[in-house]
């Protein structure tokens, strides 16, 4: 058995994740039992929700134990098998852990086809991102052709996927980004209408500017102040979808609240949380269409690669900081 | 003409509302016009909207404009007509006005029965509050037989009647009020299974006790610090409903947004609010439905009558800091 790179969560994070949160080290792999697989994993899935992951307390997933490998989703390669659904050389995607080898009695994990579509492709748009995406967007936001949809995260995993669906569907799209260049992305590559760029700009003055009808459905994966604005230009039952609250999760003080909150009732709107495990029933149904845009090429599945496992703690910090165009992604190398 | 005593709003209150922010006056009333009608006001309505009323800036309604009648819905009879749809003697509710007579065209007005239920009864369960009870408990909120529904302001308007519907529908029912006889009048005369005490008990102590498996819908009458704790107990796919948010209506500071707003992505959960004008083209159909249950003794509209239109800003400020013991009417006398 080769040896396996691991990093293991040591301890609760206060705020941002430092590198003294996490161990790596190497340790030696033990042998297959029956019905197990060794997968080597190629890329990991670096996303926001692993800060609430940290955390101790009821949340809608079991946080992670200390001591444990730091829990993400990934795609690898089996490199060897004692269970007969898989075979060696079968590619797959699932629960991978940040390590450079999984050892999985195979549950949780679906084969992938590289010829379809590129490996990190199954950890983005055809990935659990992309399921928020599609079920956040079309069954909880459940948007009409020509009303206005704004995504906040709009070069994120999650937002570059709403966005581009959004406009499949015939509405207007407006995004909210960090930076002028994460905004060029999103109208110049991801055909967005605009994008604002909080970082730069005030939010009121854009969202008057490029949803001069107000708000229908916005897509939040960042709450905080720019969910507060979004709530002073909805209009009348307008959906917003909290699929995120990025803005927040490193904070030591209370999360802040949506002051303007008093907006769904003064416009008769409803504010409604999606956890994608939900629809993993109809995951298929959305891979199917999703892949159909992808090879029609009206949807773009756009990552950004950061590679050495080492890195996970300083590359997950990009995140936080913004620093990442499009579904972030590490490579084990 | 008879005189008219009229409360007209000449400031907008900054915080509570004062004696000052009206002008309480004898004026004469003109002749009636053609398809006029001379309403004399018995009692008036008295409701925490109206504080928003007073403010400037948009919302779901006009803000009443400084010199007018403050706007009020009322109970009274047509003591003069010139419109061939209204008799002398006709019982009527409408926007009345916090004034001793109205003059209208008719539009808005519609006949009420005094023999079928006391003139109070149509500013509460067979008005505004009651339809907003109605419709937000069961078309909002959505409660199934067996849930859990949790009403905060649970002896007002509003609250008295979600509560005493979901009882009818199969719910096990705890309010929030303020106050121990409160808290006895929603369980003994109003038949709600608990009611949690906010003034004297801790609200996260009371909800563990009496929803230890959780709230499915809650009629959010308040806002503020009890929302905040609802939020932490709510149950997968929970319906918060937006009625109001009393504790917040007079603040100077910005409205304490709900911090745990989280627990709407956690539990899958919704957030909505409801403007009872929306559903008017369905209040004959409930109000058909309560008046069976009022006649079969099921439902009971209990209000809380002050007499003397002079009295009006002061009785108003019993809503706000809690004084009324079912819905606050003003007897016109």
């Amino acid at each position: 058995m080769p040896d396996n790179r691991t990093v293991r969560l040591i301890a609760r994070p206060i705020g941002e994740p430092k590198a003294a949160d996490f161990k790596i080290a190497t340790e030696p792999l033990p042998p297959l039992n029956d019905g197990q697989v060794l997968i080597r994993n190629s890329y990991l899935s670096l996303d926001p929700a692993m800060r609430g992951w940290m955390n101790e307390g009821k949340s809608y997933i079991e946080p992670v134990r200390l001591g444990d490998v730091m829990r993400a989703g990934g795609v690898g390669e089996v490199v060897e098998s004692r269970n007969p659904k898989f075979q060696v050389g079968d590619f797959v995607s699932g629960m991978a852990g940040v390590q450079t080898y999984c050892v999985s009695d195979g549950p949780g994990w679906t084969k992938v086809d590289p010829n379809l579509a590129p490996l990190t492709t199954y950890l983005n748009v055809l990935g659990m991102p992309g399921m928020t995406a599609y079920f956040g967007l079309l069954e909880v936001g459940q948007p009409k052709a020509g009303e206005t949809v704004v995504v906040s995260g709009a070069v994120g995993a999650v937002g570059a996927t709403v966005g581009q669906i959004a406009k499949i569907m015939g509405c207007r799209v407006v995004g909210i980004a960090g930076g002028a260049e994460k905004c060029r992305i999103a109208v110049e590559e991801l055909g967005f209408d605009a994008c604002i760029d909080y970082k730069n700009e005030d939010v009121r003055v854009g969202l008057k500017r490029d949803c001069p009808d107000g708000i229908d459905v916005y897509i939040d994966n960042v709450g905080g102040e720019i969910l507060d604005i979004v709530l002073t230009r909805i209009r009348m039952k307008a959906r917003i979808v909290i699929c995120g609250a990025i803005s927040q999760y490193n904070n030591t003080a209370p999360i802040k609240g949506p002051s303007n909150y008093l907006s769904l009732l003064v416009n008769r709107a409803r504010m409604e949380g999606i956890v994608v495990f939900d629809w993993a029933p109809r995951y298929k149904e959305a891979a199917i269409a999703m892949g159909a845009w992808l090879r029609e090429g009206r949807l773009k599945s756009k990552e950004h690669v950061e590679e050495g496992i080492d890195r996970f703690p300083e590359v997950l910090m990009k995140l936080f900081r913004g620093e990442n165009f499009g579904k972030l992604v590490l490579k084990v190398g």
